[in-house]
């Protein structure tokens, strides 16, 4: 009965709009303690941080526990990605940051509590999820993507390594350098360095950032159409339900009620 | 009644077309003046253009005050945001360009007379309002782009810092960097820097480049499908409302009327 | 009558399969030979180019003499833009490429007979055409683009001037570096040696990106737009128009039918 | 009958399973092979290397031989244009890689076998398709691009010859140099060069930039409108043929119908 009490109690503060603008405030002043941090500060200022960073490490850990402890079903909590991220989050930020070894990890770690703004706002959330919903839609042409670079960047490696292995080394420093390439970044310092020993080298990068570029396009295409598809059906099945208009259907059974009427007066006769 | 008359008057000229033809006019001679004052010029150039600012500065003041007068009611002139904005507008470039101090304030004040003509082209005022209206529609984007880019500012200035200090010293500067990067500027300059001492640094750039690609594209789709649809909506709407043609609810209205003949036949019978 | 017989023979030329051939021929080998000349040749080759040169001159005054001549009436060759076109570009390259003086200008000259390849293939024409007919539906937005441009041009050149007089030394030359800002090359070595002297003019830099972008995106979806509309308007009619399926005018023009029907049996009885 | 037998064996592995699995497998290691080639290796890695090597070339060969002998028509394997593809590709790996003549001939022709890739895919083969299918349609708009860069290199090489022949040399070097202009490469330090000798050069680069631009812009959108009419087409077929909902053909038939009775309705009196 006391646990009853107490679970009720925890679910109270949880569904409570002052704790969840509170947590908000956290969540916002982690992430501004996060940017403080790679400023040079004065030593009470890096004291007073300490203890902030320990106050928010304990809340989010508080946070976390009432929201386990809230739920009916402890099941249901791991089930949920959002909690599980949480979770997640705040435990990796537990490591001690004093300790001088794990100091930077320490600080890398706590970064990731931004992150915790997109868990806990929903649009960011279903944002989120779309983004990463698009993602295996686009997967044959990333692999088409993948393969054209894998050749270019073999050719490369095999041709160019003599004339700068600081760009075509091996097969991975070039895949590098064909990425730099297809963002047209200092691109024709490449190409001029490579001409100078093979005059046609040129058709190589012409035919890469064609390649390329149209590999890209159809990426971006292919998501442009999707989404406009999704928002399509989304305006057509509203607008059906909304409208009180007729449709076709509405129309066919009232003519089929006027054929039985009349049959039933060609009957009659 | 003199009120009444003097105000009269005043619509008068506020309607009058070779009234708003000058005002166009003395726009552009503002915007020219501008730019005029940005070239080296002789002594008798810069006293005639101190003379326009002057007469320019004037005419604008007569001309807010006239349509001020001609407003029925004063409220009605403060609650337009386009005549708030010129007012504000041509009050800040009262001050004085001969004050030494102020005078490069007062030239850049100048600057934005040139946004009359915005306020003074219908088409011009519609489009700022529609751009101005897609603002908040991607406010979540921008949000989740701002967390994009402050969790790697955070990571790239906590890492970074030591390499090169100019670069990513504190987290606006890293900030900064990573717009940088964004555009593709030089990119890989940075890049390289940083491989020097952590071999592995090009992941945090080519992660970076995906996401920020990413969430920018769904920026760009979302403005792009928003604007289709609305216009669609319109075209929909004129559609039905110019064409003459029956629709299924006429079609309804007619077979309702032969349902009804039909059982006045059977009941005749 | 004489003159007839002379007329229906270059009609029968202008018409012919074989002369028009030639004449795509003539285009592609003077286009050819734009190219050539800025090879070093010897003189042999020389000579025999300025040949062709020649050849190709009178050849194009034969043409242009031809289809004026076989016009029926006279006006009608000058209403037409295209032919307009071809006759300026003629007459235009007639000038003497040897005279020592104007030999760059008839070289230069001379590299617009490639555009008569425009002129003589349908398709680029209505691809040109359409792309004109864009232009001024974007007026405003390049007004507004202007607008934005103009004040960040006027501000750049009061306050960096000093700083570096070959890229904001006046609104004109500021105006480029804009311009080159925009396309983002090398802007940040611009906004570096600014923000030596003013630490907070990336301000500056910024918001003109973010302005500049915002204007060209609501361009470029201006365009997607409306030539997405123009098609969807295009494959509507002509679907209307094959297809042989019923509309809703004929299904109730047949109900009319059904209920004349009726009346009248009603009226029998 | 022997043969008929031998034939069914081919056909039953063809179709198996494990062995489409297994030719998987040796397509990714003979792209990993490419790959570990561009790396430095020890020479008991290199001899295993070339027992692998050795290995897939004679399993491709033997993979397309049952892939040939297992065709009920040998015609049909002709006209299958990735059974050529693959074919081609394979055979021209048999160029022998100890050659030292030929080495680098024979490593740079192995890279193509990860082309293989894609015609084991269907999905991959499908993108492809419709990547090559969409390239005629743009044709025109390439065209017209292509002699907008001619015009430009020919002005270019007229002019600016003198100034930098590394890049405006002849019509081909300034095509390419045009090329990394619209790519925005570094196109200010081209330009500044030219403006020194001719300060008006600005205009060609700038007009340049605009007509390129435009007419990419062209050829993006053209796609975009393409596929998504494409998409739009096919989603319209599937919806009609899936719903079960009347079309305004079946109320024409069904009103037909009643008509008819009607027709009965009245003779019969």
């Amino acid at each position: 009965m006391q646990t009853s009490a107490l679970k009720s109690t925890f679910i109270r503060i949880r569904i409570n709009k002052l704790f969840e603008l509170f947590v908000v405030s956290v969540i916002i002043i982690s992430a501004l303690l996060v940017g403080a941090k790679t400023y040079d500060m004065p030593t009470r200022m890096v004291v007073l941080m300490r203890f902030l960073d320990w106050f928010i490490s304990a809340f989010f850990l508080v946070e976390i526990t009432i929201r386990f402890l809230a739920e009916h079903r402890k099941r249901d909590f791991v089930k949920s990605f959002w909690n599980v991220f949480d979770t997640l989050i705040v435990l990796v930020s537990l490591i001690p940051a004093e300790n001088a070894e794990l100091a930077v990890i320490a600080r890398l770690v706590r970064v990731f509590r931004v992150l915790r703004m997109v868990s806990f706002i929903p649009e960011l959330r279903v944002l989120l999820v779309s983004l990463v919903k698009a993602l295996p839609q686009l997967g044959y042409v990333m692999l088409l993507m993948f393969i054209i670079f894998y050749i270019y960047a073999a050719i490369g490696s095999t041709l160019f390594e003599a004339i700068n292995p600081n760009l075509w080394g091996d097969i991975t420093i070039s895949l590098l350098t064909l990425f730099r390439i297809m963002t047209f970044e200092d691109w024709t310092d490449v190409m001029y360095e490579t001409m100078e020993v093979y005059p046609l080298s040129w058709i190589f990068y012409l035919t890469f950032i064609f390649l390329s570029a149209f590999a890209f396009l159809n990426m971006v295409i292919g998501i442009v159409v999707n989404v406009m598809e999704q928002e399509h059906a989304n305006a057509k099945a509203e607008a059906e339900q909304e409208s009180g208009e007729p449709n076709l259907k509405d129309i066919q059974q009232q003519l089929n009620q006027m054929q039985q009427t009349m049959k039933q007066l060609a009957q009659k006769k």
